[in-house]
């Protein structure tokens, strides 16, 4: 952090970028969550050696396919891998013996020092829902998203307390052509917020765009010694790693940035329905992907991913804060703890159409269970509607609010004598009451964990005031955060420079809608 | 259990009513949970041994209050303790000593014996919401609780499957007189439902009726040998007991009745806003409580309970949902099972004003932790709305839902070969598809807990069908339960005794609203 300090300074403006960023509004971001209370580990010793044990005889027997990839299949040749066609069998222990070059944390940077993370260890980074091509409010409804709505998300990232990073795709602009919008979403992070954020993994191109950002952003020299990008590759499983995918994490890799490398498992389509066999799958998709990461150049940052959800057999469709996502979140934390990397899952999840008690009860079935399951990451923290085909501006901003009580629960019990308030109940006495007393004005004000949104006011009150429910709170939220935001400050030839880099891009290119 | 079944069948009525009982809907409850899950243990050796040690100096030192209660004087002064007008000072270790004579399990049978409920050890019993003046539908609005609504509260909880017990006030009938409502509570419970329930405690006499009546129901040996009630004796925390209360506990730990003896906590006003005082003063107030139950009846059973919840420094309204309400209930469970006795907390806790998403989040963060804190036993486990102002038909039924997520994440994971799903993974293999593999197809139907209100539905469907709230999806449901209800038979001469036992009652004494 020291680092990055030194560098920014040393770039940046002159006296008026000085005094612009001394007068700025500061905006309070929490530190990323760092754990004081244990994991919940729901499977016992045997079980954790059966699933490493079946996850070995699928690599080793069933393999994986790395699909329009040579160069990939000639790494696993060379590392000793059975390649057949497209088909890559690892034998046992390799992927495992692969993936320990991989750190166990890693920071990421970010340009404002100060919001720079950890990642892996006891702490947790929280970051904004990513991918819908949808967005929803109150006033307008649902329709596809624009880069309007995108940097308005942005904002509403860098305003919110409790969510450490910018994210990605938090919706896709659906106003810009699809070869060129991954140029405005990078410019909206880099400019709207001084958070961290992720890369493009839409094509390696895209990718390579985002390196090449980055160096204007941060100094090309840090760029290549200092995660700066967290990207999210997914597998397509069951256990196929596409060029598109793999292709933007080489890119990735060899630059020294991070992936999340991870499976996308709707249980019971994409993994068998039951728990230990998903388990075993996601294992072996992790391990196949990571060891190819470090194949590609050890040492590379990556995160162990897990989306799982489960499914209505009924309809086909995806279901979400299920008890089954959440017995397959604690497995794959603990497997990702042994394994000692760090570990994304959960999220805001919900297959409502609304910000509604479903969405609520989904929603924080997974964010507790994310906390307890020991994610290091959760991307789509905060903002998830309809099984990810929509950003909800009001859920955004209900979902952040909820996180800051992962914050305090995340905390653990102060045990020292303040705490144990001895005196405070020998003052008060049987019959008394508390909330005169000196113990309780010491402490009232770090003492509980206060929602922003949530009304607590008697009911005459509350019905005076319009009989407002969370989602019309939501909006006025929403509104009050933009209302409020101020963009924080960038040297003005970073900015310029970010500027001709992305309008030279699309200049070279024609639109493409598809 | 075989016991109560012969009882049973050999007090029931003639042939027309066994024919009655075999054409009956038959309507399911799930059985109690049966934890194969850890539990989540928040706070260590140490931690725990001081708050141990702490609450001995509470009761040793402070002591508690037994108000307008000179029986109780002289029971604790005989036991040991130093009693000074209404002050008991319990000795070092006493009141632990005390409550060993409490069983950590007990059965609460029911008159259905397949209903009876196990109460301890690794079991959780779901009940209802407890205590609300008001109710609260879509369509009424909020408006004082009538009989009609009780009795619609029962039946819904009768037709619940994730609910084990039918419960006490599950809102308040405040259209019959106090002194007499709560006969015709018990009736409803009695006569509308087949589930255990609970005893009035608004006055001992109350509580003699309620043993009186179960007599009638259950046989009067089969009462004094078994627990057929479990009632819900609450400490007026900081540490007072008071005579009402204490009397109506007296009646039940004499009868061999059960009780929940339970702190009830607004954190920084009865008791200090740190978590370990706190749990310090729960611990010394539920010793002391529990300890008296053991003075009057040796081996009655208790439930060591905790009702905690957080407070709006700004407001001084009661918040819920919240970490530091987690934080205490993961710590009190610790206590509890070090003490060996079962365990009551948490529940459908929310402060909002309508079953919204406020509510949703508030709700799933209390049951979830509760789930993973260890309770026995889950009042307010549906329903609660408005800090336990209003019991709400809608909020209800959504929350009855979710228990069933509870069920299925107690089931924990199984690991069997079946489970383990190998023969699926190389069946499917590499880019396949679950969704018709034989092992899919052969566990589809129990692999995933389905919720019975939430849409899942495409948006376009979900659109068409009038894009319904979670709301509007649980208005529809609590009228389909209510018209789809059907009276579970009853000996008509019990019923008959009950008829005339509440109707002398009520012609023994005025009217009185008070």
């Amino acid at each position: 952090m020291a680092e990055a300090e030194t560098r920014k300074r040393s770039r940046g403006g002159g006296g008026a970028a000085r005094r612009a960023e001394r007068t700025a509004v500061s905006v309070e971001t929490a530190k990323y969550i760092q754990r004081n209370i244990p994991n919940f580990e729901i499977l016992n010793e045997e079980a954790l050696e059966i699933i490493e044990a079946n996850a070995d005889t699928v690599l080793a027997e069933i393999g994986v396919n790395f699909v329009n990839n040579p160069a990939a299949l000639d790494l696993w040749r060379d590392a000793g891998a059975e390649v057949i066609g497209e088909r890559v069998r690892i034998p046992r222990g390799l992927a495992r013996k692969l993936c320990s070059t991989a750190p166990s944390t890693f920071t990421q940077h970010a340009r404002n020092p100060d919001r720079a993370v950890e990642i892996g260890g006891r702490n947790l980074v929280l970051a904004p829902v990513y991918g819908p091509p949808f967005v929803h409010d109150a006033k307008g409804g649902r329709r596809y998203a624009t880069m309007a709505d995108f940097e308005k998300f942005v904002k509403l990232g860098y305003m919110s307390k409790w969510l450490h990073h910018s994210g990605g795709t938090v919706c896709e602009p659906t106003d810009i052509p699809v070869n060129k919008r991954h140029l405005d979403m990078l410019m909206a992070h880099m400019i709207l917020s001084d958070k961290p954020f992720m890369g493009s993994v839409t094509e390696p191109s895209r990718a390579q765009d985002s390196v090449d950002m980055c160096e204007i952003l941060f100094g090309r020299e840090f760029v290549q010694n200092n995660a700066v990008m967290t990207s999210l590759i997914n597998i397509n499983s069951p256990m196929t790693f596409d060029d598109v995918m793999m292709g933007a994490l080489e890119v990735y890799a060899k630059n020294n940035q991070a992936c999340i490398i991870s499976p996308f498992i709707v249980g019971g389509a994409m993994a068998p329905v039951s728990v230990m066999g998903t388990l075993t799958q996601v294992l072996a998709e992790v391990m196949a992907g990571i060891a190819y990461s470090q194949l590609v150049r050890p040492g590379a940052p990556v995160i162990f991913g897990a989306f799982v959800t489960s499914i209505d057999m009924n309809s086909g469709a995806p279901t979400f804060g299920t008890p089954e996502a959440s017995q397959i979140t604690y497995g794959a934390g603990q497997l990702a703890r042994r394994m000692g990397l760090p570990f994304r899952s959960a999220g805001s999840f919900t297959g409502s159409k609304l910000p509604d008690a479903q969405a609520a009860y989904e929603t924080a079935n997974s964010l507790n269970m994310g906390l307890l399951s020991g994610v290091n990451f959760m991307l789509h923290a905060c903002g998830w509607l309809e099984g990810g085909l929509v950003s909800s501006f009001e859920k955004f901003v209900m979902d952040a609010d909820q996180l800051g009580a992962l914050h305090k629960m995340a905390q653990g019990i102060a045990t020292d004598e303040e705490a144990q308030a001895m005196g405070a109940i020998a003052e008060v006495g049987p019959g008394g009451h508390y909330l005169g007393c000196e113990h309780t004005q010491a402490n009232f004000k770090s003492a509980f964990w206060r929602s922003e949104i949530f009304d607590f006011k008697p009911y005459e009150t509350w019905s005076e005031e319009g009989a407002r429910d969370t989602m019309a709170l939501a909006t006025e939220r929403v509104q009050r955060m933009i209302d409020t935001y101020q963009q924080p400050h960038l040297d003005p030839g970073i900015h310029d420079a970010l500027t001709e880099y992305v309008a030279k891009k699309k200049a070279s290119m024609p639109d493409a809608f598809m």
